[in-house]
């Protein structure tokens, strides 16, 4: 007998800046099967024609998988059309439609950090947790909200964009328009600028990391402060204690409002500095409120690595599709 | 026929710093028979007596009604006990076994906050709303959020603490022992210390607040601020509006996050000053990430004044109720 749509394998794919990352994944959230493609440019139907044929390619496998498509953006739940993605100058794309024109099935259409959250929730290093805040830090910082077995995305789709709280006004300009944004200090990028502040300022602490930039500061960036540190730095090591309390002040914010039983922290800066969250976890355990009188959320480092958001896209559509079912 | 639990009417209380306000409140939100008794001293046994004479003087009319009890503090959902209260001094106080000891049936216990949010979902300024945040404003800010039918309290109980986020790293010190908690910037309190700094610095244009206070700067506080702001006085005004920006920063910051439809204000100060809500609605508007891709959230005054805290109690033990005899 064939498996039930809630058992059989699920194509999800991961748009990123820079690439698209698909694969075909089983209902235990492992990955059967993988491509990947350059992500071209900032055309959408170039991207929809490039998610179609790599979906293509996974359906010669599993003719009938369901898909879903994960997007750093802000996907109006209902229509599936993407409001606006700060990577790929979508503004009010309808994602959704597309894909289902050009793939002739049900597409999930979600928010890359929904489903990275997600995928950690069922998969990953929240598996054993009913109320988990997921975040992942990269060059910024993406959000999820995971309660009672579902995404939290708020009225209009639009919630866990917890990197964009303001907790220093007056403070960095954020791409988002404000000032103090929470990833402008807890961040990839955070940890670049300061950097190359640091490099700018002719600081005799900072020259282990002009070296490693061959003296271009415009080179440093969060990567390099976060590999110089791992290694030992004293400079980067400040860096990045100084964006591991930043990071811990947000955390227990988010606990404040929210009082999650985990955070998960995931992300290319969350799975390269063991540092980081050791200074997060101090700095939030000072910050929180009504210490002493509370249960201290744990902090976890994420379990799944870059294949999150593919894993839990795929995950949300065999769901999709299980319901539809119904 | 007598009516089933779910039409009876319920008690609610609403435990504050001063004075406990008791109702007998009917399926419809509306207040049947009220009472009140002054908060005796900071001693739980003194409180749930009194509480429980409350009772048995409204049960008189309607002999089975479920009780609710709504207080300032943390708890614990599952044991019905207060782990912290801010006014009452309570630490780990089994207040629900205490009650139910007292009054012989079950008692809901609920957080004051989580309490006037839930009845202002069902019967007042969110009645419309699938997703609402819910804030009073009083000497602090108490917060609630009602998402798809339920007040949401996080993994411990103890979600909803808006008014304890850090919005300004190093500022001002709050009673849970942070500094820069947003409470600080735009509560009564915070009205009341920026008025008595004004007043201390001997300012030209402190003349009619000093002259209010009749010279005595400790007598100064939020209230009056708030009145003589509202009877035109310029410097009360700009303290208003100050505080009013700071009050759209901390509703852009929980938009961020939890992308609710409506934000109910409510509490003393949220009735007492019109100016602070215009004053916050701009400044959320100037301060809200995604502003122009994304729909903005409504800002409300709440409906019920001073009841809402009786009335979400006595609402939700008749519901606990209704879900027992299931």
């Amino acid at each position: 007998m064939a498996p039930g749509s809630e058992d059989r394998p699920s194509i999800g794919l991961d748009i990123g800046g820079t690439k698209i990352s698909a694969g075909l994944v089983d209902a235990s959230g492992r990955i059967l099967r993988r491509d990947r493609a350059a992500t071209p440019g900032s055309s959408p139907a170039l991207v929809e024609r490039t998610v179609a044929d790599l979906v293509a390619g996974l359906r010669r496998e599993a003719p009938d998988a369901p898909v879903g498509v994960g997007a750093a953006g802000w996907m109006n739940p209902e229509t599936g059309t993407v409001l606006f993605s700060p990577h790929l100058a979508w503004r009010n794309e309808p994602l959704r439609d597309r894909l289902v024109q050009l793939l002739g099935t049900p597409v999930a259409v979600v928010n890359d950090a929904d489903a990275a959250g997600w995928a950690e929730y069922r998969f990953g290093a929240g598996r054993d947790e009913s109320s988990l805040v997921c975040l992942t830090l990269g060059t910024g910082i993406g959000g999820a909200l995971v309660t009672e077995g579902r995404v939290r995305r708020g009225r209009y789709g639009v919630a866990g964009e917890f990197g964009h709280q303001v907790i220093m006004p007056g403070g960095h300009r954020c791409e988002c328009g404000n000032r103090g944004c929470w990833e402008q200090y807890a961040s990839g990028n955070a940890l670049g600028r300061e950097g190359r502040e640091l490099a700018r300022a002719h600081s005799p602490v900072a020259h282990t990391l002009l070296d490693a930039a061959a003296g271009d500061i415009d080179a440093i960036d969060g990567a390099l402060v976060t590999e110089l540190a791992a290694a030992g730095d004293p400079a980067c090591r400040e860096l990045v204690a100084e964006a591991g309390s930043w990071l811990g002040l947000g955390l227990a914010n988010l606990a404040a409002a929210l009082d999650p039983g985990t955070f998960v922290i995931g992300g290319g800066l969350g799975a390269a500095s063991a540092q980081l969250l050791e200074e997060a976890e101090l700095s939030y355990r000072r910050h929180l409120t009504g210490r002493g009188y509370r249960p201290f959320a744990r902090i976890r480092r994420a379990g799944l690595g870059a294949d999150a958001g593919l894993i839990g896209a795929a995950d949300l559509a065999r769901r999709d599709a299980a319901d539809a079912q119904r």
